[in-house]
């Protein structure tokens, strides 16, 4: 039986398909399309043999990320950044996002000095695309990282722990897990949940759209993040074969 | 006794002295400068009869918000941004946070059709402008609704529920209320709440800087948050004398 | 039996395979993932219920694109566009280019007051990028005005005749039709060429990046990107089943 | 008796109240609040260990400064120049003016190789906030500088002589010494005057905002400005207590 | 007898010679090259019919003035703004002056709705050239109203009196007049002076480059200025048969 | 007889007047003044003693272009480049053409370590700009390395062949030679061709603005190119006496 509340059918605690492709595009250490239901992120994993200058000579790695929306991934076309000359608040805010995401999850120190570049690119967007970024860029850098452990560049994958990321929010006064589009622009609550492999929490950004919420709401909004988001490292093991 | 595990020598649940100013400058409808020990940050509100475009003719107003530091109100000089010729992105991801809070304590549909420009400028930092920067932006939007009242243009203040920020975090394994910059630049997880008079959330964002953290944690971290929100929330009152 | 001379293998008058996949994306009026081989660009087509300004009140339409590469669609990382804060050169030229050639495939009086709008992006780089964008873009702007005419918002198809592009060009001293990467990045000279249905030029653009060419080789280089013109022509056609 | 002819009652040869605050911010090494009446201005004073490119190994030093205005330093709030992305041509000019201004007051050959960073913002303007800048920069400078020297860093303070600015203008056809605003922007022409302890000038940009001024008008101009600047270093010394 | 002072030879009050060319360019309503011995500047002056927004309705008219060099105008080559993407301080600071000084030289109240545009381009430089382009866009602007009144679409040429420009300095300690490039880049004090042909000033702008100047040397430059000036008006006037 | 065809008279396969005019200026190593009828374009060839980062330590030289148009060498004012803070997708289109056109005529791995800046900029528009500038650079180019050579810096000037540039197209339906404003705006096809002295293509740009063009025109455009390119290079020989 569907569930009446939500656009989709979907019950309160159901997540979209989720999906991940590895070797999407052929140049990139790593690509990978992540899709959760009809949201489509293309990242890529590239890494470079340098660091920024701040870095320079301490033996450490560093871990970037930049995010972009194709212009017609959404309803309506959107201007193109690189046409208007520079990146929105919103779009600066994701890819700072996705950085401390995943630089949570790698051991800096243990890459010698490089620099991987994530690139989450939103090639169809339906709500959720900062949370599929970090989902799918995770997948991304472990293939990065396992190319250059198989050419014998490093020892060792310098993973600490997986992470992803989900949305949930309340929508219609009731919190619900990961949302879509129809679901994101008419709710109460959005939030964005980072978690890793061990329950522990990396981000967690909430925000009330409409009405503020109170501590009941919120406990019950982390425990619904909690369950998806150890859905989706289960999907990155299997894809990854790990 | 003092605490010997923060550097300020405060203890766990202790807030820095806040100091709302108001009137600080003469030309702004309100004009705070807020005090959280040695932050320092100058609020003003301005009220202008028009609004953005997408908003014309519904009858409604609308509330924005900015945010700036001067070069030298950091420990070493930063570049000013006006002269790189961009934001950067913390400046963009505060300004919107500030307006986000704000459109929360305020009905918009009570404005008539006219803007609120917040802007919130830093002249000496200690950590915690942007929460700083939340709580005094209250205090100045109030002022600025007052003097509307006042000259008879609107008939009551449109405020919802007044709101106020507060940074907490965990500072050598320990959660911590109001961080000041030697906390904050060495602290594992950094957490900003903002929270309405009523202890419901409007925002909730946290970071694990360092080693991420469990719901254990999280749920301390809220409720040290709770404490140091509904004491501003009362000293705002205090000073507009409501 | 393959030739000794083309890495691919190819022979001189040998395209790789072109391929087009319809409805790629759903948000878009057209949408149109065109292959050719490794070369891979997501063409959308969006239109909008307006024009610029220049063309109000003229009962016309127009058509514009643009044109954009994913930072790893290629060999090495490139800078992101909208990260720098302005388009290349090169970015503006491509997109300047196909505008002019889809511009002469349609016509624009009959279009209404509609602005349609071209984006071409390309996910993966392997020579020839721009001759794709515009020969995927024909198809994209076709399913967008048939989106259209089965709405009942017009009448026709408002298409002139059918353009494609194919790059062509002198390699190791052979006149060689559709250059990959290697060839397009070793070769002498280069020439880019729109055509319409009826063998009719839209636009030729040749080059002498190493030695310069004469005119026995220039015709020979047209010749081939005859043929190959009319055979992406044909697929084209087939693949709308017209 | 006060004066008809000016908006506050002040004689035409008279100053508004100047008044320097020191260690006005506590991270800067030279920090000043200058207040010229209504108008005040923070200037700090930031000391670099590294010159400009075009100075390196020369063993000499620079001075530099840059000014900005808080949106609602003004009476009606204008744009902020960091979100706009650009520095008008007013600021630019203000900030070459100030940084030459201080440039003939101290001696670059004796910084050691150092850049001595000037930020001069407004928080209120009343008119003759360039003039307040100069002033009050003197003093940060100075400070800096000291402070310096207290450290043991240079062995004197590379002064070579007190500079100070004041603006003369002619309203309602009086030359009158320190415009507010009230006289800036109804003015026929307006002065900005900046001298040295010895009578003698760094700089004079008068102009005729409305009817041009002959050579006697421009003398009495020259007269007032005299008495206000050797005011104005006498306030600088007694707060520096030299 | 040629002045052993100055690298030229010329006497310490003697103008390089001046020359205007008019209809320089065909296109411009007023197109003027003018000289100051080597010094060489296109001035343009363009009529549009309509004024910026704040001027719209109110009857009256504006003038606005832009100015460039090429990039090999001078003795090494400048970085083309265009391409920077900004135009520096100095460019800004110099089309505002000629703005102001020629908007001081018409009634704008007597344009009607129309904008005068003064651009004022050097194809090459050897010291002077924004006193060159101030007094080669008077030329140029009263040109392009004696155009627009041959048409019968003003009555009369709204100018209320010439204006004219030149520098002065004090070179190896003495004041000289016009100065050119070898002076200008070795002299203590550079002063532009604009005046107007009843010996009213319109801009006066000096700066002490290394020594302090007394009020002495002051009245000689200015008396210096003077004589240039009714020079060059008197060279105006002719070139224009007035 | 003159011809009814075109605006000017000319034959189809006439050309306007060319005229090339050394040392237009004094500062740059190659100044050339290149009119070809009212189109004037002056070209200056800067030599610098490095080279950009991706030829350092290669012992080989590089060769650059810029182009710009002054406002009003237009027939309505255009708004300069530098004020609106970027060049336009058609300056940088041709900049590139220029560029990649020069660097065909010259032996770049003689040059040394040095960096040709070509900097072209229109003074008076009449169509052609392009190609008369391309023509115009090879002459200042050329003059550049003659002042080297004479000065014993190198030995030989490192020309490879000499290169020229026209604009052809058909006009009322007639191929026609060297399109001036009224023709270029008007035509149905208009190419750019740019041609060494052994009748070898450096560049084909060919661009059907109205009706797409076929084969057979195309020959006849490029028969008329042909001619005029080597009528300009016996010029641009006789100008250089060799």
């Amino acid at each position: 039986m569907t569930d009446l509340l939500r656009p989709s059918g979907r019950a309160a605690n159901s997540m979209r398909t989720v999906c991940f492709t590895r070797q999407f595009t052929k140049h990139a250490e790593g690509s990978v399309l992540v899709e959760f239901g009809d949201t489509k992120v293309i990242c890529t994993a590239s890494i470079e043999d340098k660091v920024p200058g701040f870095l320079k000579g301490k033996g450490q790695g560093w871990l970037t990320a930049e995010y972009g929306m194709l212009p017609r991934s959404t309803h309506t076309r959107m201007d193109r950044e690189a046409a208007k000359g520079k990146q929105s608040g919103r779009t600066q805010e994701i890819q700072r996002l996705i950085g401390r995401s995943l630089r949570a999850a790698f051991d800096l120190e243990k890459f010698g000095e490089r620099t991987l570049h994530l690139d989450c690119d939103v090639i169809q967007a339906d709500g959720g695309t900062r949370t599929a970024a970090i989902s799918g860029a995770m997948v991304a850098a472990y293939d990065a990282f396992a190319k250059l452990q198989a050419q014998g560049v490093i020892s060792a994958i310098p993973v600490k722990h997986f992470v992803a990321a989900i949305s949930v929010g309340v929508f219609k006064g009731v919190p619900v897990l990961d949302l879509d589009y129809p679901e994101d622009s008419a709710c109460d609550t959005d939030m964005n949940v980072v978690m890793d492999e061990n329950n522990h929490f990396i981000e967690v950004q909430g925000t009330a759209e409409g009405a503020a919420f109170n501590r009941q709401v919120l406990n019950q909004l982390l425990d619904l993040a909690q369950i998806g988001i150890q859905d989706i490292i289960t999907k990155q093991k299997q894809i990854l074969s790990i």
